[in-house]
């Protein structure tokens, strides 16, 4: 038996914590409170030359399907090092960051999304763990059919947007879009 | 006593869950991972005309000293729409926001701060409650001997830098700066 089998599950219940102004999820226990924040993930759509890198996902959601290197931004890292933490993680590729590309918000599941436009410092890579395999890709060749998540699309299209642009206004959410997929 | 008082702590240790690459904080009684990600901090530079609205802090840390209308973004929320509550709860200002300013890390806080460049649509404000007073300011009367955060000095210097430009790249923290207090 596990160390983790041996625990009883934590129980929780929403309460509004004593100088709180919302419900939290409380310990019925212990009384921890549980403050849920937004998470932010820190991504990057990577060239090289006039080439993007896509990577395909080896693990759920999505497993199969064409993304970004992208991920969650850990304690104590600044966005830009945890974007370049991605990309080697996930694509075993060293990036330089441009600038800022966009700033997207999933509000349905609280995620926050800032995606650099970067460029590979040499045109190598290799697949991480969570990468089935990846491949740069010119513009008419990215497998639209097979995209992982709203989002991917929309930084596609932004950094094509912005191509011939030094410095521009990072992107939002399409007007109206809120990273859900239709009919979900 | 109160229900808070009726419970045990939490106790809490370091471990690697299963499936994971490093250590979390996992409670010793039940099992539960807290799982601690960064926060986000949302906020803006609010202006009327040539003025530039400052917040004086009621509350700790740095309670007294001047800073911008900003907060932790919410779940379910997206960063403009934090931007704007945030505006409002402390000093029940409307805005209308133009584009993202910055993007600053804090890593020794685990904080990602996304300022905007904000207007107001009516030269009408009050204080919220974690606010003593607020007002607008001209640049050379801002109390910069009085400014609660580094970040808030990096925000109100970008601002300004980009004063007479449309559209921009985002900001990122002053090269070198992480936005603690010298000599913390």
């Amino acid at each position: 038996m596990s160390k983790n089998e041996s625990l009883a599950r934590p129980r929780f219940e929403q309460r509004v914590p004593d100088g709180d102004d919302r419900p939290r999820r409380v310990c019925t226990d212990c009384g921890f409170v549980d403050y849920e924040n937004p998470r932010v993930v820190v991504g990057s759509v990577v060239s090289w030359q006039d080439q993007i890198l896509l990577c395909r996902r080896a693990i759920e959601p999505r497993r199969g399907f064409w993304t970004l290197p992208a991920g969650y931004l850990e304690l104590h890292e600044s966005a830009a090092d945890g974007a370049r933490r991605e990309a080697w993680e996930e694509a075993r590729a060293q990036i330089e960051i441009d600038q800022l590309l966009a700033v997207y918000s999933i509000p349905r599941i609280s995620q926050i999304q800032l995606i650099f436009r970067a460029r590979l410092t040499a045109p190598e890579f290799a697949a991480g763990p969570e990468t089935l395999e990846l491949d740069l890709f010119r513009w008419q060749d990215i497998p639209w059919q097979e995209i992982a998540f709203p989002s991917v699309n929309w930084a596609l299209g932004h950094y094509e947007e912005v191509r011939d642009l030094a410095a521009f206004a990072p992107r939002a959410n399409p007007p109206g879009e809120t990273g859900d997929f239709p009919g979900r």
